[in-house]
């Protein structure tokens, strides 16, 4: 990890006051690789089906490097569309059950194609305060405009639709990735519907945890196929590779190949990451209670942390967020962590704008019991005394656990 | 390929609609993806060094995957920096001569990152009028204010800096993709440094093809290791993978790492990319003359165009542009070459937005002299009539052959 440059000098001297301004507020951010011999506990990633290290998963990456070489060479518009990135398309869309599929570099990418190819001038995005820093961004390049309501409130994107004339589409994570709290998909989209607005849903932390066989939010909410929904998900968590993808009509697929900058001006996935996430898919295809594995783990791990007396968000899918006092705390305590061989994801300003700082951990499919154990024992074991709720232990799955959460992401 | 739903309903069914009107003015885009036995001469692409199907290329893409996972798992904040990320970073570093680099999942994401972190609220961002997508993307992105001045004009850099007060950051492709034209970076860089602005350059066709050995354009313009210079070049171009990457000064790479969202916020890039793109990078390093070999068959391609009297644009790196007569032409003159084996690429509006269509042809290191025979001889049995230059054969080299081109990447 590079060190600010002492002294620079010239039009970038700013960066060493922001350096230092942050390091006074405890708020530094470093890089640290991880070596190949990692003697850790990995509750931070987003392997939620532990499939990033499957031999199947890693053999068909090595098979499509070889086979197709090492990247696209282009656009998928020009040279980067590959068979591979074709039937991963096909069986993306057959499992979650769209019309059809649209293969990107990243699920960031994916989010901002859909975003702007689905929000011309003249169109209201109306945006989940908590969405994904993606899809903010996505909403902030369309030639639309946006209305941030407030979270997983219904009524507010009814009250937003009702106030505009022309073309709308809702756009919402389905499940955040701070808290892991899933959106109230089927009330969301009847407000949509209400007022004929279109429907984007990110699926990126639903896509292999949540829907029937881990065919992912829209699926369960009966929103897959709907030709007024679009669904995005990502190929880097459940699915262990890199990418993301675009699911709906095929109408609307075709005009994201036609206009999407993401897609257009951006090298194709490379084929050992399409690759991967196709033979993750068929795993999953193949044995589909992986998904209720991975829930099963994530409300044990939930219910073993409250049951300690620590501040958690019960979870609706695979992440579990635990409230920390301060941000200094947050880092100090999942430093504490990772010293003691557990690694834990840590949140803070500007990432959490409520200001709350949290652990993020998350539960995969193959973990065993005492890897939970492990966990239970190192998070409790290093927390800061005033995690703790007042009264203490027990009370796994008290109202009120949550901390009201807006606007991770930005 | 999916094709257009017919008569999708509800708020997608314009979707439909934009699809005829494309189809009317002949601008229709399809994906076509390409079998893995492609009997097929690639002038698409931008494997420039011919290097994506490498055998060490391939096989360091396959031997990352195996002993680092298919994917990075998380955020390259949280558990997607492997030692593997940082071993590419500072080689890439070393190579380019830059203090410190950054990876990120794509050249895309890359331009998104150092424009919106270097251009706080206050900034003015110059910004050439040809410049790539992502950096365009990048402007309206940012805090500041944006100003797009003529292609290639350091006068026009000088006189929107000088009209403004503050701190200001000028961006410029080094080479540009559809023309491949090279920015005059020392007159470029002069203007922004009369006015104590930054310079962002966007290396992504320079790298491995231009300066000393491949090391790039800013490189070759000394601007390379500047305190005042930040370079971003793409891995999946001439280092045949996925990627992109920021370098510069190391304060500038810590603030990167602190605030760039498509840092944070999006999963590291895979090993694979990562393995892949290092083993790309050692070799360009062990055979220097790889970058040299990618100039002289652009020259050659270039010069057999002229010959043939059709009207091309001298190449200053490794893309040769050829000028059609209209989208409808471009696109059958491309598909005429594709059915008799050549695949070329095919600029229509709107990424051309001085609406001059292109067929855009690209070298590679490893082209034998019978593929260049070959390429020129489909290009000319297949051009159009009105594709010839009034006149026609002969004038290579001769002044005014490249179209004025402005603002492809919009
Ligand atoms: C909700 C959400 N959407 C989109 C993304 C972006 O996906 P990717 O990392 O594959 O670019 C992420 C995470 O990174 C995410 O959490
Ligand atoms: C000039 C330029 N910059 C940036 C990019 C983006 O790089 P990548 O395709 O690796 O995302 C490209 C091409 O795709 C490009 O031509």
């Amino acid at each position: 990890m590079p060190h600010p440059t002492p002294g620079l000098v010239g039009p970038f001297a700013w960066t060493t006051e922001a350096a230092a301004r942050r390091a006074e507020a405890g708020l530094t951010r470093a890089l640290r690789p991880r070596p190949a011999a990692w003697g850790t506990l990995d509750l931070a990633g987003n392997d939620y089906l532990g499939l990033a290290r499957h031999p199947e998963v890693t053999g068909a990456a090595a098979e499509a490097a070889g086979r197709w070489g090492a990247g696209a060479t282009g656009s998928r518009l020009v040279s980067g569309s590959t068979a591979l990135h074709a039937e991963l398309e096909r069986e993306l869309a057959d499992f979650c059950g769209a019309e059809a599929a649209l293969v990107l570099s990243s699920g960031y990418a994916a989010n901002l194609a859909a975003v702007t190819a689905l929000a011309p001038a003249g169109t209201l995005l109306v945006s989940d305060t908590s969405n994904h820093a993606s899809l903010i961004d996505g909403c902030r390049l369309a030639r639309g405009t946006t209305e941030v309501v407030a979270h997983a409130d219904p009524d507010a994107v009814r009250k937003a639709l009702a106030a505009h004339r022309g073309p709308a589409l809702g756009v919402f994570d389905a499940v955040f990735s701070v808290d892991g709290d899933a959106a109230p998909l089927p009330a969301l989209a009847a407000a949509c519907r209400e007022h004929g607005a279109g429907i984007l849903v990110d699926d990126a932390h639903g896509l292999g945890v949540l829907g029937e066989g881990g065919r992912g939010s829209a699926h369960a909410a009966e929103l897959a196929g709907a030709p007024d929904t679009v669904v995005t998900v990502t190929l880097s968590k459940s699915l262990g590779s890199q990418g993301g993808a675009v699911l709906g009509p095929a109408a609307v697929i075709d005009h994201l190949v036609n206009t999407a900058r993401t897609l257009i001006f951006d090298t194709g996935l490379a084929p050992a990451a399409a690759g991967a996430a196709l033979a993750a898919l068929r795993l999953l295809r193949a044995e589909p209670d992986r998904a209720a594995r991975v829930r099963r783990t994530a409300r044990a791990l939930y219910e073993g942390i409250a049951g300690a007396g620590l501040q958690a968000a019960r979870p609706d899918a695979a992440v579990v967020s635990v409230r920390a006092p301060s941000a200094q705390e947050a880092a100090d305590w999942a430093a504490r962590c990772r010293e003691q061989g557990v690694a834990v994801g840590c949140f803070r300003p500007p990432s959490v704008p409520d200001g709350i700082s949290r652990l993020r951990l998350t539960a995969r499919a193959d973990l065993t019991s005492a890897d939970l154990d492990r966990a239970l024992t190192v998070l409790t074991r290093t927390a800061p005394p005033s995690a703790r709720r007042a009264g203490g232990g027990g009370a796994a799955g008290a109202p009120g656990v949550r901390p009201s959460v807006q606007g991770p992401g930005r």
